[in-house]
């Protein structure tokens, strides 16, 4: 019997792991009696719907470039923020895709991505079953946020919480060095969720207490509330430091920014303002030296930083999908079971594509303190395994020393 | 014959670099039968008219506190701006320094830091030599601008460039992921020097052409120039990555700000800063997908990614201060004379401090193209070496292990 292709691809915004779990597919179709060639598409689904595909046996030939692969941020392949119509309006895409699918002998597919690329899985997913297709459709999950359902937590998530933590406990050395009173405002990532905003609370050790407040979008941000923290805080210590998420709203559900949201392209508010709004807010009214600091893409592309745990389990959870398809599962997506914390162990398992799609996680109401200006200790508890080990990546010219990209750069 | 005692403070700005030369001059004295206790004033100058000191015998007792100090960020004894009145106006603070140098046995003292620091060291001098003192005055250079006259290169500068190629790099695998026109503009310190910006160009490798522009303070900053490289790189590549310094002006000597830009649009004038000014041009003018990152704080204190060759030069430049002072050396400060390029090598050295106290060394302007829009090969040839080599720094809980902190928290 002659042994069948896979395909593979990746979306939404970059991670530091993300390339950790395609490392993780090529590996498992490497070692697998049923699989011959792993393709890529590239720029996501877009690649099949371009018919731009790279055959990643050729591309990672060896362990060695698996390695590196595996510690290089952002998406080998590319990615995009492409979402496919509803299967009743239109089922061209769809016709399209499975027949790339035959044409290229594919008989599992494997999406990495976060909540958008699950609802991809999904719709194929429904396709699959629609045309009795025997192709594989399985979801790797991927994301900085945190926030997709059905798993412990998300691959790229362990990372960037480790860098948000390191670059806290740095922010706090660069502050505490002035005998002067002042605020400083940290600014991180997550519109919805505030996991990654909670990972600031890493920073603490025996000499540092900050974040003195987090503010996460899981709480209603009050200004006066937050004034009257900032102005307790300040009578008993000289520098106060605040993480806050760019996801912040007030009671009407309005976004807390410095200056009116504009609509992008996408339909998105530009949130750039949570940190700059709290910045006036301090500056207005109370008046000490203040500044803000946006930590910016680098949370969730500083490889240099990356967390070894996250990486690890990032690189498994793709060779579970292989797993997963051999076994003959589809229409799901990979997911980890915390078993213990003391020690940390997990399991890989999957749950329905269904439960998945199109559905977000916060952070539990009762892991956050009563006034909503912190978290308990349970959810530190939750998140300290996941920033542990640190990754040995390669350095030249006293440089990361990254994978080759060019080939998604249309033009030269 | 009795030994005498060192004194040594920190000032200005943190640098990744700064407290390897404080370890520097500690194991300076340590080794040195001449002196005898090293004490370390807290929050620079400052320490000293509060009679606020550390004795560093005792808290850095061992070799591994000392490694430990050498690759910790900011300032272990804290800093201060303070500017020393004129002594014809005001002898006072003169007058009660020396007296604390009496009381303490000091007979030499050294002070790291930048142009401001480097003011006082030339003050501190000039009461020296007015009243006959034998109390040797010597600076220690650092500051991420590398703006110090009549040395190579300063502490803390090779470090936060290796920061920013880094950042750079790391930046341009987030950018090239989508298949979509996009301007990415990122905002690097440095107010009158562009060496830092500079040092984005390292970043540039065989598949990674990025920053495709740099912009300087050295090279008037002309809006429409700007827009028209901008125009024609779009032309033939998909992502344009810029490198802007905070400090670029317009030909009338302004700060190029968003506040302007904004303030020009929709009538208020609330964000501030060069890449901001550079998204809103882009977004007005071309209409692509545009994005600003400022790379902040922790081009100055992120010791996780510390050039070597930086803190080794630093630790060096500590141990030449002590030396220097033994030597009967005063009212100077210690440079670097670079020797070679191929293989890099230094020499250690010093100069008069009243050539270097309130100067500053921009870039060359032979070593930036002539459209003033990127730099030279010289230039790329003088950083090169100075981002060379990591620092295994140590983690503990998965996160960096830095030195406690907690003597320059006034209030509990």
């Amino acid at each position: 019997m002659s042994k069948a292709n896979c395909l593979v691809a990746q979306s939404g915004g970059p991670t530091v792991a993300i390339n950790a779990s395609l490392a993780g597919v090529i590996a498992g179709v490497r070692a697998s009696e049923q699989y011959d060639i792993c393709y890529g598409a590239i720029n996501g689904i877009l690649g099949i719907l371009n018919e731009n595909y790279l055959n990643l046996n050729e591309t990672i030939p060896d362990d060695d470039t698996l390695d590196k692969l595996k510690t290089s941020p952002a998406m080998y392949l590319g990615s995009c923020r492409h979402k496919l119509p509803d299967l009743k309006n239109d089922d061209s895409p769809y016709v399209f895709i499975f027949n790339q699918f035959a044409k290229l002998n594919i008989k599992a597919f494997f999406y990495i991505g976060g909540n958008d690329s699950m609802d991809t899985v999904l719709k194929l997913s429904d396709y699959a079953k629609k045309i009795n297709s025997d192709i594989r459709i399985v979801g790797i999950p991927k994301t900085i946020d945190n926030d997709l359902c059905c798993t412990d937590h998300t691959p790229g998530f362990g990372s960037a919480a480790k860098y948000i933590a390191t670059s806290l406990l740095e922010i706090a050395h660069d502050t505490f060095i002035y005998a002067v009173k002042s605020v400083t405002i940290v600014e991180i990532m997550g519109r919805d969720a505030g996991w990654l905003t909670a990972a600031s609370a890493l920073a603490r050790n025996e000499y540092n207490t900050a974040p003195h407040f987090i503010y996460l979008p899981e709480v209603t941000f009050c200004k006066e509330q937050f004034l009257e923290d900032i102005r307790e805080a300040l009578k008993t210590r000289d520098n106060v430091i605040v993480a806050v998420s760019e996801g912040i709203r007030d009671e009407e559900g309005n976004y807390i920014t410095a200056s009116k949201a504009v609509a992008d392209n996408f339909g998105h508010q530009q949130l750039s303002g949570a940190g700059k709004a709290l910045e006036f807010l301090v500056k207005e009214n109370i008046g000490v030296k203040v500044r803000s600091i946006e930590v910016n893409v680098l949370q969730r592309c500083a490889s240099h930083l990356a967390s070894a745990t996250d990486l690890e389990e990032a690189f498994l959870q793709g060779k579970k999908g292989v797993a997963l398809a051999q076994e003959g599962i589809t229409a799901s997506m990979v997911c980890l079971r915390r078993t213990s914390n003391h020690p940390y162990t997990v399991e890989y398992d999957h749950s329905p594509i269904a439960e998945i799609a199109n559905e977000a996680r916060s952070i539990p109401r009762e892991w956050i303190n009563e006034r909503g200006n912190d978290i308990r200790p349970e959810l530190l508890e939750y998140l300290r395994p996941l920033i542990q080990g640190e990754v040995d990546i390669r350095f030249a010219e006293g440089l990361p020393s990254y994978m080759n990209v060019s080939h998604l750069k249309r033009l030269p």
